[in-house]
């Protein structure tokens, strides 16, 4: 399929993005130019010198394209964790404990994609939607299985979303279930091994799709499929994203296990670099936090899924003034959402819960943790820039040198207008508008290295 | 505008509501029939005796509409707290303390109501979006001002919305800003009484629209106004809507100027009936529920808003447990939406996170509120036959004697499909999934007293 492509050409846009963290531009009719590989090569303001002389270059080179005034141009949205396999039952089974989700619903539904035909047809509309969702680069969980996960890399290049993909490694006879496990040690870290380099086989030319080395988490794991994946980290350099310090079980249960908490084992096993990712991380204490710091690997913090599973929010502004690097991720299922922006809200929203408290039967001093809010600036800053650092990604801003993954968003398109313009509001106001209301339907176009992935039907 | 209506005529639908709290009826294919008022004359079954000759009849007498095969009839969505006039604000100025949002955003805005035509406006605007939204009664607060709020009365009989409006009074002095006030209590009491014989003269025939004698809350207003509309609720049998223990300042405002809890000020006032609604409760001790159970008054759980202003989640289990009746708002603008499906998302998630707690420094076991949660069936209740319950309306299920106020939504729709059917869900499931994943976009049509009110553009 070829698609319509940005590259080469001038695009006249307001565009709203944040550049650092805190900092929100908010920049009227600006003139970004791609190269041919999609990468943008200027920016040029309304206020600049030379902004006449460049926007009427453009027109007469006919290489300008007009994007509509009461439009605005996002980053595309940077998806930390998405559980692929679990697509299928998102929005549902989040009445029951998490034993019988996972081994009433989930586990179950995993071990399904040893069927291919069943993983092409669920990767190919997950891919799709989370496409027309504005998310333009997804780091994926896959499942167990080597041939379902090869499919979910090949969606993922097919459609032009750029991903990160996993074969899921979970060789551990006591916790996962018979149906649902690696055959052995051998053959997890072989099949990963082989993943790896089917993706680079096929897919490095393209700058789109890379593997991630995955072992589901600690507890799924032996010692030697941890030990053998680390070796492999070392040997490849790949990313590496695993779940680490998310909930009271799993915090206690590695303690118990390796006598070190999630992060230090975790680092022991080699499984803690620049390019790791690593899901939740809501128990991470202030030691373990250095730890992921000092390694430069980065949390993806899932708002919605904490509700469910993580037994306690993940205190996001301690481990950004730590300085450790956040991005955002839906938790595709176990957060009921495709959508990032709904993501966003909900990190706005748990941060106040967690700095106002939520127990009306304590007095205020013992319910409150104080400046624990973050605001829609930092919920767009993880979702964007943020992710796209904790991946080592030149995308996620409009700056030279990055590659121009962008979602158009249309605040009253058909069945979805999200606000009247009363002449109330700024740039500003509009921007913090669009993230706090904004769903699918406002999303007109997706962009991924300047092509067109994916626009709304009108 | 003569709009499109069911009365009179039978209507084949796949429905889901909940006729009880937790409980959740799925009915396939059902046979509702209206009479020619848009009050359900019968409710047949699939299963039923009877019922194919029931549907042939109906086709015979070409008085039966069938909806789509995947489509799913659910009641329409009771908001039991809304602040009109601050719609154009939605989504925007919630990253300041309350202060700041009231004094500098708030007040402000609500203050430009004084302007007729600037209040014709935004209300028009409202009142067409919320019924898209799928809200089919509203509980509004508007402003001070009269007209404005015969305004607003007029624009929801004219757009076929059933609603409560309650002109505001807040006439204390050292609480209320000088430009945003009512000019005395006697004013404030004659505007009031003059509001409700200008709907029940204008509007009592259409069983449509109903005035609400409306204090903003205890702070807001002085003794003497809170004891005349005390009396003018015994005079008039009007409904009462109020705030009542929503944060920690106003809990305690309350105790401190009147020695009493909030709860009991308000039924010493006369303001605690069978037909009051009290939004927020945050902070109501058993003591105060039990106090209001024996009125029957009802609360407006609102918990988006809760959480940026009300410094704690509302423990809607307790409530319900007590025999509390429980309803669902949005409070526009202070929850950053319109949506009432996604207010069912936010009782889940606080519900939630008030039985997991959020402070992961904290034990397990100090952290949490057991048996707090709520599942996607009891938030369905009370956003519908929870909330009419309140208000003591028979609307919110699918019963004879009820009236048709109903929403077809629309899983696929176009640029919002919540879910592909990969056969792994059944009606119950597919509920599941509509109340946690849909948006606005999905909902088709809605329905108020069986006149067609707002349909999605196709």
């Amino acid at each position: 399929m070829t698609k319509q492509s940005l590259a080469g050409k001038s695009v006249l846009t307001t565009f709203i993005h944040t550049p650092k963290l805190g900092e929100l531009e908010c920049a009227k009719d600006a003139l970004i130019t791609l190269d041919d590989q999609g990468v943008i090569q200027s920016v040029v303001h309304l206020s600049d010198e030379g902004y006449p002389q460049n926007l009427a270059a453009a027109r007469a080179a006919e290489s300008l394209v007009e994007f509509g005034q009461d439009q605005y141009l996002f980053p595309g949205f940077v998806d930390l964790h998405i559980h692929a396999p679990q697509w299928p039952q998102l929005g549902s089974a989040l009445d029951v404990p998490l034993e019988v989700w996972l081994q009433d619903h989930t586990f179950p539904l995993e071990a399904k994609y040893e069927n291919a035909a069943f993983a092409r047809e669920v990767y190919a509309d997950l891919v799709t939607s989370l496409l027309a969702n504005g998310t333009t680069t997804a780091v994926y969980f896959a499942t167990i299985h080597a041939e379902a996960t090869r499919i979910l890399a090949d969606t993922c290049s097919a459609k032009g979303q750029r991903s990160f993909v996993g074969k899921v490694v979970m060789d551990n006879v006591a916790e996962c279930p018979e149906y649902y496990r690696d055959k052995d040690t051998e053959t997890a870290l072989t099949e990963t091994a082989e993943f790896i380099e089917y993706v680079q086989t096929n897919h490095s030319n393209e700058d789109l799709v890379k593997p991630i080395i995955t072992p589901r988490f600690i507890p799924s794991c032996t010692d030697d499929a941890l030990r053998g994946l680390g070796d492999l980290v070392e040997k490849t350099g790949c990313h590496v994203q695993t779940h680490c310090s998310e909930s009271d079980w799993q915090h206690g249960y590695v303690i118990e296990r390796t006598e070190k908490s999630d992060a230090n084992a975790l680092r022991d096993f080699g499984l803690m670099t620049r390019h790791t990712v690593l899901a939740h991380g809501n128990f991470l204490s202030d030691d373990d936090m250095a730890v992921v710091k000092d390694a430069g690997a980065g949390v993806a913090h899932c708002p919605l899924s904490n509700y469910f599973f993580s037994n306690a929010v993940f205190p996001l502004r301690r481990a950004l003034e730590k300085g450790v690097r956040v991005g955002l991720g839906t938790d595709i299922s176990g957060g009921p959402s495709a959508s990032m922006l709904e993501s966003c809200r909900h990190v706005v929203n748990s941060s106040r819960l967690l700095e106002e408290g939520v127990r009306p039967d304590l007095d205020r001093s013992e319910r409150r943790t104080e400046d624990s809010r973050a605001d829609f600036r930092e919920a767009l800053y993880i979702a964007t820039a943020g992710g796209a650092e904790v991946l080592d990604l030149k995308v996620g801003k409009f700056e030279v040198g990055y590659k121009f993954d962008a979602i158009l968003i249309d605040p009253f398109a058909k069945n979805a207008p999200i606000y009247k313009d009363f002449g109330l509001f700024d740039l500003e106001g509009i921007a913090e508008k669009i993230i706090m209301l904004a769903t699918r339907a406002n999303i007109a176009k997706t962009y991924v290295g300047g092509k067109n992935v994916s626009s709304a039907q009108t």
